[in-house]
């Protein structure tokens, strides 16, 4: 290693070639917020120095343009993609992102520790930096069956071999701010870490509470107030702007030059088509820009400002020693990449993705392939009526356009042959939560209204946070063919009619992601959409609404696979009242 | 410790008592700015919260004052205090700094491996919480006998045993820009930790190849124009008010709202009369307020700055979680403190040190005392004349009143039996340095101008940065008696005639430190002074003057044990031409 710097020190003093050069750039300095026209000299895979003067076997002329630090996005999961770190990594290089801050929580909810170590060693192939966190959260509580159970043991285990940066959002901030054992061990575990925070509305002393703890992220603040408050108490404040989720025309009146050093931006999930479409942490970056932030303060938040945050003092600026990351912008307007950067490859070159993907082997290591693993003896969707009455009021999960938080609604049902149908003429569906890791061979159904499809069902393998398999039909046959259509793709989602695939994605990673390129996922994810609306579902997006009904962290009526939740009660209520 | 952390929420949610409350302050919140009236809890030594109402068996009413973070100082050598550990604490923490980053570069230059652990031992017991840095440069270089050698590997074992935060200053820069292999590894062994710099001057690609090595803060910069290239590269700045290191008016200017996260304040050497007149740290944040800059800012360079630097997420701010390290000022333009709580503990009040002082046990532990071992058989000052001339040209030091650079300068002497002789009548006098380590045995003499004694002599242990013995005398008769004297105390400064001792101060801590009293040293220190006076001497401050002859990476000319040093040349040169 010492050779190494040996030679990164004779590139510096220019008596040794680099391996790279951007040429006659002006160099955006997240320092002193100025620029300067100069030649960046790259080798290593890191910047060796910045002159006017460097010359190397490759230069690229960046003359009239605008070279910035690579973007640091401080919070995604890679799941929310539906694809694999390389085909995510494909994406957002493409954009100007060379590093992202990612929490496995979701397949480590299915695959528990081999789910992390599966997304460690596929990124190692990748030309982003994927910085894992240890998903702090698994299982979210204790009203749901999981794949896996990750204590304070296995999460300082998985930091002691390497795989994990810190600690990732601290979800449970009720238990948190408690003084709940489970979740203070973990938090001990990480005391000398990075430990990222999740506190919706979290304020006054409760806050205290929250952050004595260490924890010091927060990237759920929906008002200026909220951010305000937080970043008072200590804790950076990141700036989500994902698929659903999009908080920065609420927040960006607060940046101001004091406070504008402990602010970052981040997406925290984003599906393919918003990927491909709007970008990754570029745009919130290109978003803000055009809301009037000066584009030095708003890249220094999306480059230094996470550097800093995370402790990563090899990056988030174009200084000698950094790794290479450097995006070269048309403008700083458009925020279009023409050149990225990534610890020294050129991953985009002149508007162009040079490489063809990696290839990626067919089969999945254990644990990760092949998740799906269902009692089917036990599926039954049928809901009982009370002895002897004609009719019976049920409890129905109300959903909203839009949102993640339910309504708790009642309806009154017919009974047939002693049992209780769904009733698609007044949109009252099924729905079910069916274990899926093999664990309990656990299962429950419920009834639900604002999915609208007359006939047919929809099922998937992605349930946050648990990630069983959720069915919605209008119809006990039509479930049964969605179910067993997802489960024979060893995860996936599926829209059917009564007896046929109407369309389908497969997901068998973990029944959450594909190898597949992102492009065509989001043709299959269209398709799906389709054939949901042709069955007369009026959802802007039904299948990532479903995949929100079993969350049974927030409000108001969820189901899991032990039962019907009352999320106010933070208990199982039963389907008829 | 989880049980810790569930104490620590429940003061916060404010179900448990705190252990100290400081209630009504102006609380100055570094994140955003501005200042918040409101109460501080503090449990187990930290921050439990911030809120209106907490309520301890302990509050302190601070109507009317302005709570900051306690201070930091960026980087010190607490050697230059003559103190050891404890006794620097009182005198700091008494100006509202609460941590130091402390390079024990000197003890480890006497007594290496055996200096740091005595520095790390002494400072567990200390209210200030001082961290140590890895001494970097011992030896400074191998035109001296220093008291020990510390290579990569054992700067490793250092912090691989939790002995030191990162690496101190590496200041020898043209070792590091131009690849030398000893530099390199050390900096190769600290890749994932704080490296500090010492770049003097250093700028363009040399300065490119400093800092691809990993180092990332200068302490040097005398310049504007230095600073800001030193910035725009990535370093941070730690603008410094030594003893004779006065930097902050040149420097204070380059602050802007933009840069200023980047920027601290540091000491680096202070002598006990300026920390107890001037003060510690606190003295460059106030002349920073008088001279224009906003108290919020210049605060903020002071606490969360260097947390930043030297990524400390556990100080540097008022917030919950954080070490409860608090000054409360009686107003920001005096910035005198009326209270000072470090780490929980009330360090300062209403004015007062509360504490006696600790006991220091009288025995010092093995290579930390005894450390003038020196063979007097071989010790001689005479220098002979060339056979057979009258007399010869000889090179002399020539001192510069305030400055520790010299010039070279040539004086012809009359030849007296053979040998030639100081001649105070020109003020040319005599210098010595005595290998002291017990190492070789080496010494050399040469001549010396500037220091204006017309009789007698002085020693010292003190000498940059191999700290050998020193002696500079009117004949040598009076040199032999100091440097027996200074050796007869195991180190330690005197000034004594021809045959008496007129004034010494022990320093018994390898020959740099002592127990005693600051005060009291600094009575000792004014005395030496005064004694050197009334010998002939003129120099504001002989004492410290003569503990930089032996630097001889400093120019022009120097002594070492070894010879006479041309620093240009980089080698040795004879005494007479």
């Amino acid at each position: 290693m010492p050779s190494s710097l040996k030679h990164l020190t004779a590139v510096a003093r220019g008596e040794a070639a680099p391996d790279l050069v951007l040429a006659n750039g002006r160099i955006l300095n997240v320092f002193t917020g100025g620029f300067e026209e100069a030649n960046v000299a790259v080798a290593n895979g890191l910047i060796a120095g910045i002159a006017p003067d460097y010359q190397g076997p490759r230069t690229i002329d960046c003359k009239g343009l605008t070279i910035s630090p690579g973007l640091i996005d401080a919070h995604v999961h890679i799941e929310s993609s539906l694809c694999t770190p390389g085909e995510f990594s494909r994406a957002v290089t493409a954009r100007g992102v060379t590093t992202v801050m990612a929490d496995p929580h979701e397949i480590a909810n299915v695959c528990g520790v081999q789910g992390v170590v599966f997304m460690h060693e596929r990124s190692q192939a990748t030309d982003l930096d994927i910085k894992l966190m240890a998903p702090s959260c698994v299982p979210a509580c204790h009203l749901e069956t999981s794949g896996a159970d990750l204590d304070a043991v296995v999460l300082q285990e998985l930091h002691e071999e390497g795989l994990v940066h810190g600690l990732a959002e601290m979800m449970n901030y009720p238990g948190v701010f408690l003084g709940d054992d489970r979740c203070l061990a973990i938090l001990e575990a990480f005391q000398e870490e990075v430990i990222d925070g999740h506190a919706p509305r979290l304020s006054g002393k409760e806050l205290n509470a929250y952050l004595a703890t260490g924890i010091g992220s927060d990237h759920e603040c929906t008002t200026a107030d909220e951010a305000l408050e937080k970043l008072a108490r200590g804790m950076y404040i990141l700036i989500r702007e994902g698929t659903i989720t999009r908080d920065l025309d609420a927040l960006l009146p607060i940046v101001d030059e004091y406070n504008r050093r402990r602010i970052c931006f981040c997406t925290d999930d984003r599906i393919p088509d918003d990927l491909l479409t709007e970008g990754s942490v570029d745009f919130p970056v290109r978003r803000a820009i055009a809301g009037g932030l000066d584009p030095v303060a708003a890249l220094t938040m999306a480059t230094l400002n996470p550097a800093e945050w995370f402790g990563m003092r090899d990056r988030g600026a174009i200084a000698p020693g950094r790794r290479a990351d450097l995006v070269v912008w048309r403008d700083l307007e458009s925020l279009e990449p023409a050149w990225v950067v990534a610890g020294g490859k050129v991953v985009l070159d002149d508007g162009k993705v040079p490489d063809a993907p990696d290839p990626v082997s067919a089969t999945l290591p254990d644990g990760v392939g092949g998740t799906v693993r269902i009692d089917w003896g036990g599926v039954d969707f049928s809901v009982t009526a009370p002895a002897g009455v004609g009719e019976a009021t049920v409890r129905v999960i109300g959903s909203i356009e839009n949102q993640i938080v339910t309504e708790a609604r009642h309806f009154t049902l017919r009974a047939t042959d002693g049992g209780l149908e769904a009733d698609p003429s007044r949109d009252v569906l099924k729905i079910a939560m069916i274990e899926r890791h093999g664990r309990k061979g656990t299962m429950a159904t419920g009834f639900i209204q604002g999915f609208g499809l007359k006939s047919g069902a929809m099922a998937g393998t992605i349930a946050h946070d648990h990630h069983n398999l959720v069915v919605i039909g209008a119809s006990d046959a039509a479930m049964h063919t969605a179910a067993r259509a997802a489960a024979e793709l060893q995860g996936g989602i599926v829209v059917t009619s009564e007896s046929q695939v109407l369309a389908n994605m497969p997901l068998p990673v973990a029944g959450l992601m594909t190898d597949a390129p992102m492009a065509q996922v989001r043709e299959q994810y269209r398709e799906l959409q389709a054939a949901a609306s042709n069955l007369g579902c009026r959802m802007h997006d039904p299948l990532m609404a479903m995949s929100f009904m079993g969350l049974e962290v927030i409000p108001s009526l969820k189901i899991t696979d032990l039962g019907l939740v009352d999320v106010d009660r933070f208990d199982f209520v039963p389907v008829v009242v």
